[in-house]
């Protein structure tokens, strides 16, 4: 392709997650809209974080927000993958300066069965409105992203109640109340599946599978009680024709085990190099990251040097999308996170024609 | 060995160290001195933590207790790895039900300067005289761990001053003020392994180093930035003669880099498979673990399972030390203790004559 021909952003971002060649890897980064940027926080000023959600000209403002700054080639769906939970009944509350808390968490298989059931056209109505109105704010050029957290990942957080290290609780309840496990994994599978789809059906590019606390298990654990369920999600997506993005955060150990998964990118946190990636995934698998967030509260220098020799590494093949290794850290000055940009929409593909 | 003379505890024990075929693997559970002993938790209505590990004849009751209880065939120094920093002059507290918390954390060069010179026959006094009375209580064949924090473990709490699941400040100051950085894991180097040769003097047979935080960097990033630090603590205790243990949690992809470090034995997580370890480890190297500690909170009948299976992968060569993947979690069930202890017990070595 001429450089006088560049694609659009979402043909970018669309050919890059199908493995196929572009002049540049498209980026965006995990948690590009968010505290770190004084827009977001003027927007926050006026509404707490949970009314931001449910807001759709809210929640696509601030969806724009990181791409009027630094030009991502796709925005993000302003959401939180706890209303999901919400939605299926728990009660679901952000303290000031707490993570997220749900506050009758799930500890008996009777509990798991009275979650409801979720229609998101009408229980999730305000995040597809969401899609709809960031769609619509976007040029046809911009992509969009939907998300929706991993059935592990979820349950985690139903069961625990709040934030932990070890999430010992559901993995206890894996081994101790298989059933009860099962029956809330089965549960989340279709809750999952059914909210991504809809917003593919609202106009959602792609989608990503958020399993943050999937590295928490050990490789054949994970293979055997939590990726039959990530599978199933993906594979309720498969007709829809939105590249799928699956993520688990401090997940090295599991990339032998992500390849059979479906996903047409796999997400890399910052200690899991793409070349091992790469090598461990199936042929054509496009790999997204996978810059350490902790290098943006560094020089942006330094944050844009270590970008530099990510976007070599990624142009060993087709098939990147530049991110980070995990979402922007609170304090991330926006400087930094401009030089990255800056660096990635500088870089040309050496297999650009 | 016949079994008509099965070695001592302590025998049993450094001979796995050291590579060496035993009857069966030698086992202790990390953080096997704790809450969740009913024993432990009489001594702790007497006195708050600070003063257990500052009382030696309490800190080595309570070492005893779970030798006394699972047959453990070693001892742990108890203490905590957060007096070295306190010693070094921060101010160290444990609130009720909270995490360790250091009051004032270093952020600048000119906090690390001010940090005190320690000698720990000094200032560590009653931690080297916990080791000498824990020594005196066991018996001849009964192993005696001593251990510390790594310097890189240390240097997250002393920036961070509290737990985290980033510890973005140390990680950051890695790359933005990286003079800070290496004289603070100069500084830590240098008291760390005075306090291991001390402990090892007083009559520790081993040292564990916890690099309980190091699986957050990448791979080159450890290699670089922390590995010659550890590699000098363990340098330092090269020529005492006492095996050196290394474990860094959630840190299966640092495996390719570990064997550089001198240590006898590697502590493996339980994302971290024996096998791999061994695969990616110098021949001879010792490794211990593995079992998720999560599985003691499941029936004991599915903890003496997997431990079963563990015993098995691990005596696939000599040199195995049966431990956790991690720390025994608060609220375990010492029955589920008991059954992995009587599971290890009960193991033969297919090696064994």
């Amino acid at each position: 392709m001429s450089a006088a021909l560049l694609p659009a952003k979402r043909e970018r971002f669309l050919r890059a997650c199908r493995g196929q060649d572009v002049d540049r890897p498209p980026f965006w980064f995990m948690r590009q809209a968010g505290r770190y940027l004084p827009e977001y926080r003027a927007v926050r000023e006026r509404v707490d974080f949970l009314t931001l959600c449910k807001t759709p000209e809210l929640a696509a403002e601030v969806a724009f927000q990181p791409l009027r700054r630094f030009g991502c080639d796709a925005a993000i769906l302003f959401s939180d993958i706890l209303v999901v939970p919400q939605a299926m009944g728990l009660t679901l509350t952000f303290g000031a300066g707490e993570g997220p808390r749900l506050t009758e968490p799930l500890r008996t298989r009777d509990d798991v069965s009275r979650l409801l059931r979720v229609d998101p056209g009408r229980d999730l109505a305000y995040m597809l409105a969401a899609v709809r109105q960031t769609r619509a704010g976007l040029s046809d050029g911009e992509a969009l992203i939907g998300f929706a957290g991993a059935p592990f990942t979820l349950a985690c957080y139903m069961v625990e109640g709040e934030g932990s290290t070890s999430f010992a609780r559901l993995r206890t309840m894996m081994h101790a109340d298989p059933a009860a496990y099962d029956e809330l994994m089965t549960r989340l599978t279709d809750v999952v599946a059914d909210c991504l789809q809809a917003q593919v059906e609202a106009g959602a590019d792609a989608v990503q599978l958020f399993d943050t606390w999937a590295g928490l298990l050990d490789g054949p654990t994970w293979a055997a009680r939590v990726a039959p369920h990530a599978r199933a999600v993906l594979a309720r997506l498969a007709a829809c024709g939105a590249p799928r993005i699956y993520f688990a955060a401090g997940g090295p150990h599991l990339l032998p085990h992500l390849g059979g998964l479906g996903a047409e990118v796999i997400g890399c946190d910052w200690r899991t190099p793409l070349a091992e990636a790469r090598r461990l995934l199936p042929p054509g698998t496009a790999v997204q990251g996978n810059l350490d967030p902790v290098l943006l509260l560094a020089p942006p220098a330094v944050a844009a040097a270590r970008a530099g020799e990510i976007l070599v590494e990624g142009d060993a093949a087709a098939g990147h999308v530049f991110n980070l290794g995990h979402g922007v850290l609170p304090g991330t000055p926006p400087a930094a996170v401009a030089a990255v940009a800056d660096a990635v929409r500088g870089f040309r593909s050496r297999r650009a024609a």
